[in-house]
């Protein structure tokens, strides 16, 4: 896959360009010290036409003058080359998406992993929303910090991840056993499942464990990406060690 | 004020219905069972007209042949008329926003105030994003669950909330005592400042005390709505009597 996404704003850019530039192919900039940044570190660069923005940049996008392509393709990783060199110990913790749809969620998610210490978020590659500018962008240039690990199996993840010594949790509505009760005693993976359906059934039946948040009676559900906050930031009141 | 917003889908509209009848002037849906329904409730109801939706709903928006027109003036109410009816203990806990910007970060607020049982929302008449369809559309019909209270001076009636026995918390990135840390003995309200700048300097002088929710070193900030579930959380935690 080499597939291009268009970032934008000052911070995303700028970002990008300090967290990971590999993955940028071109800067557009209107800003003539940035420009001589990138321009010695190497990297291709461009005056930003503002009226004429490159690739799908909607022209109402608060882009302040800073536009980058992102080659996906080097922002991902796979997870063969994440678990090889992934060091586990008790203050490890990865999240996995569910088929989490909407875009805004995604990136919110991913900033919070990264807020909370997390070390890796893994997105299926089927029927989950993959990384695209919007995503990015939602993310507060955090998708450029934290490790983006590209899955095929669902399943087949989980149990290679179980044989390394994680215990799996799912966020579900209807569990037993709510956050703040847990332990979270070993690695963990947090799955975290669709706005709508939750975890998929057959997804469900390879957690360990199943976790709830405690609500108000008369509430139906957290929004998706406060209720994966909440399951890190529990998590991480646990583990100060992943927040140095 | 008697501002009109126009809310759409069916949860939305369904649940306007509901917990807030009295802030609905007309509805208008293309689902026979429903129009019966608000009918026999003695409410205004008309057939949606798809080809030309009512107010400012866009044709992209996901109506699901539900849109209803909110009297936003009966949405809100009064701090005089709240306090006077607010049976204070120590199960009791009020979030006050601190011009937050964003309308999904309001609606988003709204819905984890509901969700962790938090007696109501304050929301200053000045340099605060109000309520409007959008707020209500992210707060996933939560807007309608939970006291909304206007607020004109923002140091008045954090005054007065101190006199009727409150403690006044203020998130902010500096602070020396962690949400984790913290008892949560009293009555609290928690102030929320602005995405980008934080709570008002005038307005952190009146905090009793100031709390932060710790995160990675490397990371600049979380989302306001995210940081507002988890001190809404936090203080749940502790106070189990308010989610019953």
């Amino acid at each position: 896959m080499s597939e291009i996404a268009y970032i934008y704003g000052k911070h995303a850019v700028k970002e990008a360009f300090v967290a990971c530039p590999a993955a940028i192919r071109t800067v557009y900039t209107t800003d003539d010290d940035f420009r001589a940044t990138v321009k010695k570190a190497g990297m291709v660069v461009e005056p930003l036409n503002t009226q004429r923005l490159p690739g799908d940049v909607s022209k109402d996008a608060v882009h302040q003058g800073f536009v980058a392509s992102i080659d996906l393709s080097k922002l991902m990783r796979s997870y063969d080359e994440f678990a090889r060199t992934l060091a586990v110990n008790n203050d490890t913790a990865l999240v996995l998406l569910g088929e989490i749809q909407d875009p805004h969620n995604v990136g919110a998610i991913i900033r919070s992993a990264a807020a909370f210490g997390i070390s890796g978020v893994l997105i299926p590659e089927h029927r989950q929303t993959q990384i695209t500018g919007a995503v990015i962008k939602a993310s507060a240039g955090m998708a450029f910090r934290i490790p983006l690990i590209s899955i095929g199996n669902v399943n087949a993840t989980i149990r290679h991840l179980k044989e390394q010594g994680f215990w799996i949790y799912g966020l579900a509505g209807d569990a037993s056993q709510t956050v703040g009760e847990e332990g979270f005693e070993k690695p963990s993976v947090f799955i975290l499942g669709n706005e709508g359906a939750g975890i998929r059934e057959k997804t469900l039946e390879h957690c360990d464990i199943t976790l709830k948040i405690p609500m108000a009676p008369d509430v139906e559900s957290l929004n998706a990406s406060v209720a994966a906050a909440i399951v890190c930031y529990a998590w991480s009141e646990k583990h100060g060690g992943a927040l140095r």
